[in-house]
């Protein structure tokens, strides 16, 4: 038995996604809802692998059940392929399981050749359109798949127009257009050898050829591995009978929402052009009219398409995006499919849908992308800013952002790597711009509207947007632009706020987010749903109180040794370091003990009644030092320039130390608790500070719970020898203030051999935190600062890792250590407080990994705590089956 | 019921060690075989363990037990503690289960007072002997049980002498004894605060109290920590009455090995002093007579002790370590222990004991340390070379060492530390001077005898040493010595030649070592019993020479790093590193591939028939550059003295560089396959010389066996990458040349990462070699350059860890890691084959665990490859149970 290659969309549903396609699924299921689909069908992403498999060759039998596909679709419409009188015209698209809009290839028009256009100028009585038809589809088809590329087709249009003296399109006659084709054929037959196939059914096969290879171009690649799309998916090509929006006034083509993607709100939200088909409002090269004119223009087809926006809003559960055409008057549903939302959008159509009785509150925690959120909680420009706005836009992506102006995506990406914060000027953006988008904070084009490239792509990617802000003047080889007479160029900071269209002059101050009533709705029932804390890691009492107004439940991880960066502080913490004896080093402690209680007491202040776990000190102390090789620098030009200074000396001294303490590997060398061990004197300082601070409190009538973290334990030994001496600090300083206060002392868990020793570490330590940044360095040996530089892109690249491990947890290894390190632990302490505190703590996969491996919190920075939250309530509704798998819920 | 914490010398045995101490036990074997043993009792370790626990206190019931055996002691004899007639006299020494030479304290003549000492004069009718002994005893109660410094008695006794205007001992008069008792008391009254005590059950507890102390005193813990002996064994206390070698000529004492411990020979092998007390022999301070004159002094005598011998060596079946008394003419046997011996004997006294049927094979393995081997493996002096001869002394421990001259043992650690070679010149050694002799590479000493401090410790560590070389004229102040006209001073280089013992100026010539039939018997035997294979690391021809010679079955580790830095080589490499563009890079390593391949093609020559592991590149790149310090600072230089040269600009340039490849953690960075992703031309060239050498070789008729290893992988993804390179060249260059090679394809296990998903890398990788060094740098996060240099020596002496664990394979955590890996890997290709290649590989405690873990193989540096093959049989008889344990016989 051979695979059934081919689907008509009445055989298939909107469950197929994997086999038809997410536009193929839909179409059939539109199909079999009597919506009025034009008809056609759809030849599965399995033909699609097996054309790969077998090195880019048609799977046998593929191209026989094409051909019957085709005669039943023509006979059905009375037509057939390539008939003079009636041909079959059709359009080829792909469509893979996964959105990727605009990363392959479209063609329409199909079928149509020098003898057929004729039928179609007879039939429509009107050859200027059909040989408009008929050019589009050769320049379309030698572009798409006969890899012509597209700017030779538009140079002969141009000096065509040139020629007649015209400026527009709609200006040229058929005879130009019959002029335009054969020039088009000439440019095909020179560039490639091979004339313009006249033949429809090798047209077809060419095309889905062509559909086929596109999934493997360059711009397929990247987006899939932006947007970790597993490469090996294929893309179905869904094969449907051509419907024209240009076939006059009462034709016309759109796109529309069935709720408003930027805000969420609950109206038909969608833009049209008559005349014109799809692509003409999608490409942003005609501004289109907003959807609510067609009610004025086209009354009834308005009611018509209005009744089926609610139809499938309703059906799917889900905010569609809907493309149709008009042909002469009546309606066609070309796609649906569930819309790309902003965040807010995201969350509004959630708790509106859960209000609505259309779905539950743990299917709502699925409607958002918790990634999403991530530039709600970023800033937004100060309202009471005097502001230089030098134009507006369309507010395309919400949030705003500053970065020096960059005029192509090359140099975007570049400045980004190297740590720039840039903003992306562009005409208009195409796909071949994504990893300048990627790299951008934020975007602004001169053209296109609200679903152009740039607006679709840059919501899609949460960063601020402004479109069609036509005012402004670029020239990408000058790398400027003028807008209202100010020059911009290259460098200049400029900065862009999505949320209402305005380009501004400069870096403006920006104000913390708030959370809207919906976010917080939302954000309320994902506390109800999870069961994994969330709390943050915070140095300082504005982050803590930051933290708490974000809803943390405590803090994971609080830093000591930022606290000594301070110019007050700095100068005792090297006084410390470079002690020449033991009395010198407490000297510099006592120095220091008063301004750590006063951190501590304020952060243990403001979190009060939470837990708040505080990490003794773990860099090692030449960070406090000046970097060797200046100071070498400096010493080899003082012996030049004054070599008998005292300052030579000193700075020898200070070298000859530096050089002391410096280290090969200093990621693995004298840090952590190892300078507990070295330096008791120390961490017993540390340990002072805390609990004074506590008693104080305690004594003031706060409610505190300090949790004492020891780092980089590799032994239950070196745990307990450092617990003993912060056991003695804390019934010292219970003895001298006569206040008790509750405390526990815990490890992070960082090394692979912590994990691995997990049960006689866990009989000491009352809690663990896992340190994923040092577990993953040390159980890839990968230094991060190294790695991420010099050949991790590689690694992600040959999909050795299928992401940076320091983004998301690499579950495979260091997954694997956690998971036997927690039951150890609990094995003898079943209580074991567990959580995790790296960078890991606040991205949604690697706290889905936390949910399942059974921790009881996870620590972020406070800006991720409502992602945090709303991720670990998904993790919750996706383990513990608490929705039916939904495809194409995001 | 209270323990029993006293045992008369009847009720115990030789198994008994562990209770009753190394000496206490073999004390009560000989009693129990009828040998003349002074009767006594032991307090057992147990006793000294609860002493501990209870805080340095006498458990309770002590006290009464022993003065219970005491007044049985007495009876026994017809004397009484403190009797003004006839006293009991009693000896206290400790003994630990463990054989510590030295390390703790004696007391000899205890019972001594104002009256007995009467009474002794009576009974010898010799009022100077009894005084003589008298003032011993408090000099030596007073040193060691009320902590006097010996200094002060000996200031008291050189300022009688000069009173008398006499230089000896035994010039002083019973009178002069008499002034010295009194002043000695009084000495002792004036430093204490206490007076001598008189009564001699009190003297007995102190003394105990002492034995127990002194079993954490300083020296004691240092010998442990270089032995690694347990500090909770505690020491037992032997009490036994006193038998006097100094009555006249018809007494003395010795000390005498049942074969010789220097060369094995089976003949006794001693020393000893008339008229002498045991203490006498071992100082070194009178020079001692070989016991065959004992033959002739007192015949009946030797051939008594002759017997004796003979029956302990047999009834051991090792060979012993005998002190004797004898006392008027009456022989007293005082210990019998395991004789220590030097790697040599211990190899033939192994090898003749299994000839003459008192050992198995298997036995025989464990009568060697395999440590102890290594100095039998290190460089002799070229007997051909011209030598300057300046002394000879003792042949006190085998082997040749130069080094510089250093006069005190703190200097030789520092200079050990910062990696000079020392020679420890001495006038006699101390257990004050243990850490200088275990940094130094010889010894040299110009008093004491074969037994003297300098030759026991010297022995057990396996150092050359030379004793007793009179002629030298240390000034250790000077820090210099005089010998034959020529001065040597601190910092001059000089050789000590211990099997001869030659004294040699300058550092002369040195051979590689040869090995003894009788070694070679030992290996063969070990390699019939051992089932862990042994297999050498050796990157050039020569050292694979060796290392067949040495009986390594095959290289575990050939580091192609090294062959890139010859000086033909390192500018080519460096001019790939530096490449711009790829075809530079690839005509750089075209001229790298024919030296690359005239490497493999002689290593695999060398180890034809046997298989040869080649690691691929592993170390990053900037280690074949210039240092970026150094360059920095010549660069500031330049800019003072030369701003205009080209030469600034190029190292401008070549800094530049410098500095994208430096990197914050080399050992996590961009290395071992990693440079394979990123460059792999690289390791393309690499699999070509190897390929391309073994295919010359198999047409010349060699058989060979390559193993290419991938470093560093920590994914199944990884590795297949590069074998499939791998596998591609070879298939090329089996086309290219016709001719077909076995290989296989493996990989280094030494990231956590490896060794957890080892089940999905085994699938692809054919063997496993596991690099413990990195594999341990991970594991606990210690970078080995900066842990050993900063913080390990705190984790060793809080015992957080064991042993340092770069030395000593950390079982609990590495040795975790790597179980988990063997039986995963193991358990989807059962064949796997395992190994170890790290320097762990040649140490015997991490051999044993290699071969309880089920590797195939280990290897380690040639030298070791001997040492491995027993550590290797060892393992397997202790395992395997194949003799049973038996205490005491290393």
């Amino acid at each position: 038995m051979t695979k059934k290659y081919v689907y008509r969309f009445e055989e298939g549903n909107a469950g197929m996604k994997n086999l038809l396609g997410g536009k193929g699924a839909n179409l059939a299921e539109m199909t079999n809802i009597g919506l009025p689909v034009p008809p056609g069908f759809i030849i599965t992403t399995e033909a699609c692998k097996d054309y790969y498999d077998q090195g880019r060759r048609f799977p046998d039998g593929l191209v026989d059940e094409i051909r019957t596909h085709i005669q039943n679709l023509a006979k059905k419409l009375g037509k057939a392929f390539g008939d003079p009188d009636n041909p079959l015209l059709v359009s080829v698209r792909s469509g893979a399981p996964v959105s990727m809009p605009g990363m392959m290839d479209t063609v329409l028009n199909l079928g149509l050749n020098d003898k057929t256009v004729e039928a179609l100028a007879r039939s429509t009585n009107d050859a200027r359109f059909a040989l408009d038809c008929y050019r589009r589809f050769i320049s379309m088809f030698g572009d798409v798949v006969m890899q012509v590329e597209h700017h030779h087709f538009e140079s002969i249009l141009a000096a065509q127009k040139e020629r007649r003296g015209v400026t527009h399109d709609h200006q040229l006659t058929a005879e130009d257009w019959r002029e335009v084709i054969a020039r088009y054929k000439a440019l095909i037959q020179a560039e490639t050898g091979r004339s313009f196939p006249e033949e429809p059914m090798e047209q077809l096969t060419m095309a889905i050829q062509a559909v086929f290879d596109s999934w493997y171009n360059d711009r397929a690649i990247v987006y899939r591995k932006i947007n970790r799309i597993p490469d090996d998916l294929g893309t179905a090509v869904n094969i449907q009978a051509m419907v024209f929006g240009n076939m006059g006034h009462d034709s016309g083509s759109g796109v529309a929402f069935t709720r408003n993607p930027s805000t969420g709100e609950r109206r038909i939200y969608g833009e049209y052009l008559t005349n014109a088909q799809g692509e003409d409002v999608v490409a942003g090269i005609r501004t289109p009219k907003p959807i609510e004119e067609l009610a004025r223009e086209l009354p009834a087809i308005y009611k018509q398409f209005q009744d089926i926006c609610e139809l499938l809003d309703r059906h799917y559960r889900n905010m569609q995006d809907i493309e149709f055409t008009i042909e002469r008057g009546r309606l066609f549903i070309l796609q649906t499919r569930n819309g790309k939302r902003t965040a807010q959008a995201a969350i509004k159509i959630a708790v509106d849908m859960v209000n609505e009785g259309l779905i539950s509150r743990e299917e709502a925690m699925l409607r958002v992308e918790p990634e999403q959120l991530d530039h709600l909680l970023h800033r937004r420009i100060d309202p009471d800013a005097a502001l230089e706005v030098i134009a507006t836009g369309l507010p395309a992506s919400p949030g705003a952002a500053a970065g020096i102006a960059v005029f192509d995506a090359d140099t975007a990406e570049k400045l980004g790597q190297e740590g720039k914060k840039v903003i992306l000027v562009r005409n208009e953006t195409t796909p071949d711009d994504i990893h300048g988008i990627a790299a951008a904070q934020g975007i602004l084009t001169s053209r296109g509207g609200m679903t152009s490239h740039a607006a679709v792509v840059a919501r899609g990617m949460g960063k601020p947007c402004v479109c069609g802000c036509e005012a402004v003047r670029i020239d990408p080889l000058q790398k400027m632009f003028t807008v209202n007479g100010v020059t911009v160029r290259q460098g200049d900071l400029i900065a862009v706020d999505g949320s209402t269209g305005r380009v501004i002059l400069g870096e403006p101050p920006m104000l913390d987010p708030e959370l809207s009533d919906e976010f917080r709705q939302l954000l309320e029932w994902a506390d109800e749903i999870r069961t994994l804390e969330v709390r943050a890691n915070a140095d300082n009492p504005e982050d803590a109180a930051k933290a708490r107004a974000f809803g943390a439940k405590g803090i994971g991880l609080c830093r000591t040794e930022h606290m000594f960066m301070g110019p007050d502080r700095l100068p005792r913490m090297q006084e410390m370091i470079l002690a020449e004896t033991a009395d010198a080093r407490r000297e510099a402690l006592e120095k220091l003990l008063p301004l750590q209680e006063g951190d501590f007491y304020e952060i243990l202040k403001t979190m009060e009644g939470l837990p708040v776990t505080i990490r003794l000190l773990d860099p090692p102390l030449h960070e406090f030092l000046p970097n060797a090789e200046e100071l070498a620098v400096e010493v080899a030009h003082l012996k030049f320039t004054a070599p008998e200074s005292p300052t030579l000396h000193e700075k020898e001294e200070l070298l000859r130390k530096v050089r002391a303490l410096s280290e090969f590997n200093p990621m693995l060398g004298h840090r952590g608790c190892r300078l507990g061990i070295t330096h008791p004197e120390v961490y017993e300082m540390q340990a002072r500070a805390i609990f004074n601070a506590a008693a104080r409190l305690v004594s003031e009538g706060y409610t505190v719970f300090p949790e004492v973290e020891i780092p980089l334990i590799i032994d239950a030994g070196e745990f307990s020898l450092l617990k003993n001496l912060i056991d003695r600090v804390a019934a010292e300083v219970q003895a001298a203030t006569g206040i008790n206060f509750e405390y526990t002392v815990g490890t992070m868990i960082e090394l692979p051999r912590a994990a691995l020793l997990a049960d006689e570490i866990a009989r000491e330590a009352e809690f663990f935190s896992f340190g994923t940044n040092d577990l993953t360095q040390t159980t890839l040996g990968f230094s991060r600062d190294d790695a991420e530089g010099k050949f991790m892109h590689r690694y992600l690249e040959h999909k050795i890792l299928a992401n940076n491990p320091f983004a998301v947890l690499d579950r495979k290894g260091v997954g694997k250590l956690i998971t036997m390190c927690i039951q150890a632990g609990r094995a003898v302490r079943p209580g074991l407080l567990v959580g995790i505190c790296g960078e890991h703590g606040g991205e949604p996969n690697s706290i889905e990994f936390c949910h399942q491996a059974g921790m009881d919190y996870v620590s972020c920075s406070p800006y991720r705590v409502p992602i945090a939250r709303l991720a670990a309530a998904q993790a919750r509704v996706i383990n513990d089956g608490l929705v039916q798998k939904d495809y194409g819920t995001k």
